[in-house]
């Protein structure tokens, strides 16, 4: 029996791959693993079935045996764990590409959301268009700091992983906001996670939830 | 040789303990290992030597033998799978563990820092008085949840484990706004980690850079 994951039944982006089930598909393709998807509404993922699963009401989960695991980042740290692909071997490697997926989640994010919420949560607030600015700048102060260490690498540290896989999907948030094309090495980095086979699939198959189209995998 | 670890030279807290070295100095003393900390100041954080350490020129880093990480989650899940004391032995459980240090990181610390923002880069903005209802609010519906999750039991799944140790820290931070006494089970999941005596230590540990007295360990 594959692996069952959670996904919105429908999409808030229209299919941008934006949602976090998308970090899960990647790492099961990377890793080369079958999954099934379960879609759950907006309603159902704050009821009691699902908040059984993942205690904040949100996707995605991960269901498999008798294993139930919610965030995207232990999952996808569970799955890289588990097969080859997404992790060095090398001891002090691993723990390094470890320590970018928490640095994806806990210090790049956190500014990122801010701006999701000031638009979504206090888009109609008088003080947001003055806002926007100073949460930019907290942003692009990150970015920065996120561009030198990035150098002309294709990766974080070494090879690809699952650090470049959180990294590449937080980074891709910032698309619309025209953030990411301000650094060209930031930029060419999420294209390159982009251009991988397996993030092509897992891109695939999350928009054809929202066009009801199979994804042809 | 022990590990090293960095930590603030001039606590911005006064010694609370809510620096993220914190988080480090107590997965230590959870799992009895020594280590020895370098401080550094505000203005060597942002050099080159300390961002080579870590990139986005933060404490803590933490080096051993020829190993550096940055990223407290990071740290202390290296800590909590090399040491018994913070993770389950058994698969499903410790993989759950882990989702709870997730969890506190990436679902709970985010509008927490936006409560930090708020005050420390937004503080002198006519729309913070505001704002902080809203942030509150978004605050509470986390809460919310985990006080429903954990109901009364002691810890977050089973035994005391690197999940409860992250999510403890993370809700400390709320302690100056009242929120945390809004919720008494959490109020006492909270003093349950600090009865503990690794985070005594580990408290004391850090209070004494701040006196400049030593902790007695």
């Amino acid at each position: 029996m594959p692996p069952v994951i959670t996904a919105f039944a429908s999409s808030p982006d229209h299919g941008q791959g934006l949602a976090r089930d998308m970090r899960v598909r990647w790492a099961l393709e990377e890793a080369g693993q079958p999954y099934d998807v379960r879609l759950v509404s907006f309603k159902a993922m704050k009821e009691p079935a699902h908040r059984a699963l993942h205690p904040f009401g949100q996707i995605p989960t991960y269901e498999e045996g008798g294993l139930v695991l919610f965030e995207s980042g232990a999952i996808v740290l569970h799955i890289a764990q588990r097969h080859a692909g997404l992790l060095p071997v090398e001891a002090s490697a691993r723990a390094r590409a470890i320590a970018w997926m928490f640095a994806a989640l806990n210090t790049v994010e956190p500014p990122i959301l801010e701006l999701q919420t000031a638009k979504f949560a206090e888009g109609d607030k008088p003080w947001t268009s003055e806002r926007l600015p100073l949460i930019k700048e907290r942003i692009r102060h990150r970015l920065d700091e996120l561009a030198v260490r990035l150098g002309d690498a294709d990766w974080l540290d070494g090879a690809f992983s699952a650090g470049d896989l959180m990294m590449v999907h937080t980074l891709q948030r910032l698309r619309p906001s025209g953030l990411l094309d301000e650094y060209p090495n930031l930029a060419a980095y999420v294209g390159r996670g982009e251009a991988r086979p397996a993030w092509r699939r897992a891109f695939a198959a999350q928009l054809a939830v929202f066009t009801g189209q199979p994804s042809g995998g």
